[in-house]
């Protein structure tokens, strides 16, 4: 392998698949990256076996080649160098970088010892805009649970119902569904939201099409000159909109800034028990409090004024509340309630694209 | 106790002297905060027994009093509340915190538990302005050591000489000397890094004056209604000037950023090395190279241009090269070498007020 690239589309792509690389596994070879020549351009890759992602750069290829470098290495040293046009070459499995004022040796090992990067013929295909599957992803992927003893809830659920698309994530303990205005039928898919976590990284603000091609075991995402492959999550995923209340009892509508202020104050007496605030909507006063429980430190109340229908108290964990509010976007916030061992939802009053359902604290 | 504050000043006054409350002490009335009515005005203050910060600031007082509140929930509970006049009221050990929106109760101990805040009387008197002192600083107190086994290098190191006084600190494998335009007689006095570091967080880079009060026991410091008390480190500290070459048999003058790159660069290679690079100064090419020492990882090597007397080749350790090239603000950077074995001293062509020795690795 001999080649020119510019130091800074190597140092990008490196860095958008460096994040999979990992020296923890058992395969010493997954901590490295690999490069390889193809049709006049340089593939940079690297996979933890459940997802790969590679960027293919642009490149003057003098020798075809492959070889695979430590990728923490590889990524530290070439973004430290000035920008420029750098000399790859591969001799006995060492690759040589040559820069106007640097000269490097990285020692290597054979990209035949590296796993065969997983491809996907055929399949169904999806297209998102870059700018709205990064707002849902946002939106979602943090409602996943990170625990594996139950698999499936470590996914994101894609599904469709009446011409529309329902994305969804949940840890049982929230759930998080946002509706996008695009057809979705066939089978519902379950990628790990690990994997989509990879993907949010590589997203911009912006119209660029995301591609998403898959079948029944592997999912492809495209954009930008990155490709991330990743399996699916296998299972049934609980049929979560059972629980998704169609009338609520008790509501209040107030600015979401006045919420996340009474709840953050009130979380601070709430670190003994685990985050557990008492959330009132008293209608009498057309106010919100929350309160902490009470704890050794000391107790606090903060109220706000809202727009109130009917009365209700509900105990809730105070950080899912925080999380869930940095999820929207707009200026008001409405607070959904039954009773208090029912599901209190989050929604925006001006927006019914997003829902955020959060389980009460048994109290 | 009974008073009105601004959110604004207790939380500002909370955040200077909360550093200092630990609640890793054996005492664990050592992990809240002082709050005392003083004179119409609240002192804030907090204490590890070697450090004690207080800062005093403006209130309302309807009624004298006391108490200590756990500083950490104080000042995290301070800072959410939105801006405003807040009430302050003690009941039997509790501290009752009233705003607009917001009522809390904290459990605090009584001030008759707190230790007694240090006081100095008389004792000789400095004076600097927050600019001067905070660059000075920053410069070198990162270069006192951070290990009690040699108790003096924790300290800094403040002495006279020819009607200059010098600040200096080492930890025995670099030294930073800074020399200020102020006369300095008496005796030298040696400050704990960990209180001067304290003392940078408070400073800003204004003309106010800073004013410095010592004996042989403790020094006190105070700056914009914030005073901070300090032991001082006992014992003999090195004679390090004894260290200082006077000539130099080979100089390297070159870009500050360029030998910053190439350090950089090649450190990344160096790291089974424990960061050891070569450093190569070169008459004939006009080159100054660093490389690193030969590693499983591979090799590198990084030159620039210099205007160069005299040829040498010395082995140091690349981070502290790295560490002393942020303490200089100039753009140029000089390199002074004598033997390998010897100091390697680093300052600025244009400015003498401040110099860098670090100590070679044998190779």
């Amino acid at each position: 392998m001999k080649l020119n690239v510019t130091q800074e589309n190597l140092s990008r792509a490196l860095s958008t698949v460096s994040r999979v690389a990992s020296s923890r596994g058992s395969l010493p070879i997954l901590s490295n990256v690999l490069l390889k020549t193809t049709n006049n351009q340089l593939m940079v890759a690297a996979t933890n076996l459940d997802i790969a992602i590679t960027e293919t750069i642009g490149a003057k290829i003098d020798q075809k080649g492959s070889i695979t470098v430590p990728a923490r290495l590889m990524q530290d040293f070439i973004s430290s160098l000035p920008s420029g046009t750098l000399l790859l070459e591969v001799k006995e499995n060492k690759l040589f970088i040559t820069a106007d004022r640097f000269k490097s040796t990285i020692n290597g090992l054979s990209a035949e010892e590296f796993p065969t990067m997983p491809t996907l013929d055929g399949g169904s295909t999806l297209e998102f805009t870059s700018k709205e599957i990064k707002q849902t992803l946002q939106q979602v992927l943090f409602t996943a649970s990170s625990d594996d003893a139950r698999p499936v809830l470590t996914g994101v659920y894609i599904n469709g119902e009446n011409k529309k698309m329902f994305i969804a994530a949940t840890d049982s303990y929230r759930l998080a569904e946002k509706k996008l205005k695009k057809e979705f039928s066939g089978s519902p898919l379950l990628i790990p939201a690990a994997s989509l976590t990879e993907l949010l990284r590589s997203l911009k603000d912006d119209e660029e099409v995301l591609g998403v091609t898959y079948d029944e075991q592997q999912a492809r995402f495209s954009v930008s000159g990155i490709e991330i492959v990743t399996r699916l999550v296998e299972g049934k995923y609980p049929d979560y909109k059972k629980l998704l209340p169609s009338t609520f009892e008790t509501t209040a509508k107030l600015t979401r800034q006045s919420l996340n202020e009474i709840t953050k104050v009130s979380s601070l007496f709430a670190r003994e028990a685990a985050g557990s605030i008492t959330l009132v909507v008293d209608e009498a006063s057309s106010e919100v409090s929350i309160s902490s429980i009470a704890s050794q430190v000391g107790e606090n109340t903060a109220t706000a004024k809202a727009t109130i229908s009917g009365s209700a108290t509900i105990t809730m964990n105070s950080r899912y509340i925080l999380d869930a509010l940095q999820a929207f976007d707009g200026e008001e916030i409405q607070i959904n309630i039954n009773g208090k061992l029912d599901p209190c939802v989050l929604t925006d009053p001006n927006d019914d694209s997003y829902l955020h359902l959060i389980m009460p604290v048994k109290s």
